[in-house]
């Protein structure tokens, strides 16, 4: 089967939705974040912490599980719910932005595909459209997403264009190439920051008829939140309602409050697990550090939050496990932040609910920051 | 209230023990392993993780917590419970093996107490037996331990009289220092591999009246088995009957089934965790590597156990996280070898109940180390 998307309710005074997302694991509200789970684990963490944490949905990467374990030893496990024993959905991306990122000469984008190094022993690899979505279907995930080209945030218009039309082209192919009748297959609108790319890209994605619709070239490093808005808004208005819309690689709380405004009910980041990698919590007045020395003392929760976290350890055992580098630190900031995100989006789906959004967003920003 | 233990049943082939120990943070059945949480933490897990598996007391190192976050710190959160969230018993050692291991000329060592280096930044330190106690008194463990001398494998008999001489030293002034009514504290009998000293520490010790008894000694390296097993048999028969018995530092499944027969009701050992993390687990069959190739596709648990590990995880799925260096790998490895070795005192206290504990070791003795 696959996935089926029921809208419930349009905000009054923004583009935002609240809706249900249906799949073969399970089913989850929207706007939704996706903890991501790279090497088919979301770094520290179990299902059962995910569980806890009321994540209902994660992402996974196609480039890292096609290298390890191999999509032939996750296929042989029964695929990628059975290899890592998770009976919630999951949508694996498609390789492309990792493998753009390790791109070292623009020749080596071919209208065939993508050259490029293996970054763990610099092998030479080749993705193609076809090759990504055949991964994908091994992997079995219940959502797989079309190969894109993912141009940098340099790009000129004629650079975007002509990455616009290879998408589409490619788009096309992977999904000729999809065989996979239990997966559903996502298109991706490119098109950098400029409307009428973004328009011509969602239009013409669209008429390929695709489960949903990804939002690419938005999480580029050195891109100006003002271009990521704009890319979001110049994109939804050409997506239909009755599919999903995922926001790529996007996880700061503001970005997705701003995506929801614009219309998205998808979202997904490394970054609450990376962030607590590094001994950082979000806090409803912003990021703060745990490794700082004024938490040394202090026997106070991160804050007043329901996660495991705040309702067991102080900020000060905390800072201690991270000074001393115990990995149980990382992990009880990984799930702090994840439900952070979390939490924050079933605020964002209340005050749909409740037509405030404006006023939700307003005082959230009010309060971020702070710190 | 100090610790209470109660023998509630000799075996009847051998000195094996079974009994119960209060305390004031709840009771256990012995023979028990103990997990090490040397930084206020058994590495990587939860105490919620660690009750799964019925582990029931643990270990936490003074040495490392007067250094992180500080014994005065720990106070201040209210003691050891309170600052890592954990309501179970607690033992902390008394520094001494850390202390002694860092020494690098004999002078250091002097009646007053042991000079030393800092392991982390080279700083001179100075730990005392009264320093121990107190720092042990800060902590506010369940169990804290006399400062003993902890003699090298190689030291002579000149060396061993001399250290038990100035164990017994310590010991008094320890017991002196000791403030705290909550916190009931052991001796420690040393005296290497001979009977003569053995005999003569434990008595002697005894004869200062402590909660419990620990044996010493017999956790260093290059040292032979049969010393350690001589260590024990030669101190045992000197203790009291009602004072339980804790072997410290010992964690082999061999190891822990000799010492149960020769009475011993309690062990502790970094082994299972540090195992983990170099991704080999204990099996029935011995130890096995998870990293090994063969286990790509080995799509079976570790073994048939009752661990949340063995019942949610394949070896081809644990393999992969420890290849990618995932600490949930880690993770996964410490809480089966935990439970391993909490699995294997059960198994040892249902020998000694049915007084069949020389073929219970016959039996474990056939299968493990056939890997």
């Amino acid at each position: 089967m696959k996935i089926k998307y029921e809208l419930l309710k349009n905000e009054k005074n923004t583009q935002a939705r609240y809706g249900i997302l249906k799949t073969n694991h399970g089913e989850f509200e929207t706007p939704m974040f996706m903890p991501v789970g790279t090497l088919a684990n979301v770094k520290t963490l179990t299902r059962e912490e995910l569980k806890a944490m009321n994540s209902a949905v994660i992402l996974s990467n196609t480039y890292h599980l096609w290298l390890r374990p191999g999509s032939e030893i996750v296929k042989k496990a029964g695929g990628l719910h059975k290899f890592m024993n998770y009976d919630g959905p999951i949508l694996t991306d498609s390789g492309g932005f990792q493998v753009f990122s390790l791109v070292k000469n623009k020749k080596d984008i071919t209208e065939e595909g993508v050259h490029f190094k293996n970054h763990l022993n610099g092998d030479k690899l080749f993705l193609t459209p076809e090759l990504s979505i055949k991964v994908q279907n091994d992997l079995d995930s219940d959502i797989a997403m079309s190969f894109d080209e993912c141009p940098p945030a340099s790009a000129d218009y004629e650079y975007l264009k002509t990455s616009v039309d290879r998408t589409l082209r490619w788009a096309k192919r992977g999904k000729k190439a999809h065989k996979n009748e239990q997966q559903s297959l996502f298109g991706i609108v490119q098109g950098g920051p400029l409307e009428d790319l973004r328009k011509y890209s969602a239009i013409e994605t669209v008429k390929l008829d695709f489960d949903g619709y990804g939002i690419g070239g938005v999480a580029n490093d050195g891109e100006s939140k003002d271009d990521m808005y704009k890319a979001i808004e110049y994109s939804t208005p050409y997506l239909p309602i009755d599919k999903p819309r995922y926001l790529m690689g996007v996880g700061d709380p503001i970005d997705i409050i701003e995506g929801v405004i614009r219309g998205v009910d998808m979202f997904d980041c490394v970054l609450p697990t990376r962030l607590a990698r590094h001994g950082n919590a979000f806090t409803r007045h912003g990021k703060i550090n745990l490794k700082n020395a004024k938490y040394k003392e202090d026997f106070e929760p991160i804050e007043n939050c329901d996660c495991y976290t705040c309702k067991n350890y102080t900020k000060a055992y905390i800072r201690h496990l991270l000074v001393c580098n115990e990995s149980l630190g990382g992990r009880l900031l990984s799930i702090h932040n994840i439900r952070f995100l979390i939490k924050l989006t079933e605020d964002l789906r209340e005050a749909i609910k409740n037509d405030n959004l404006l006023e939700f967003k307003e005082d959230f920003l009010s309060k971020y920051g702070q710190n």
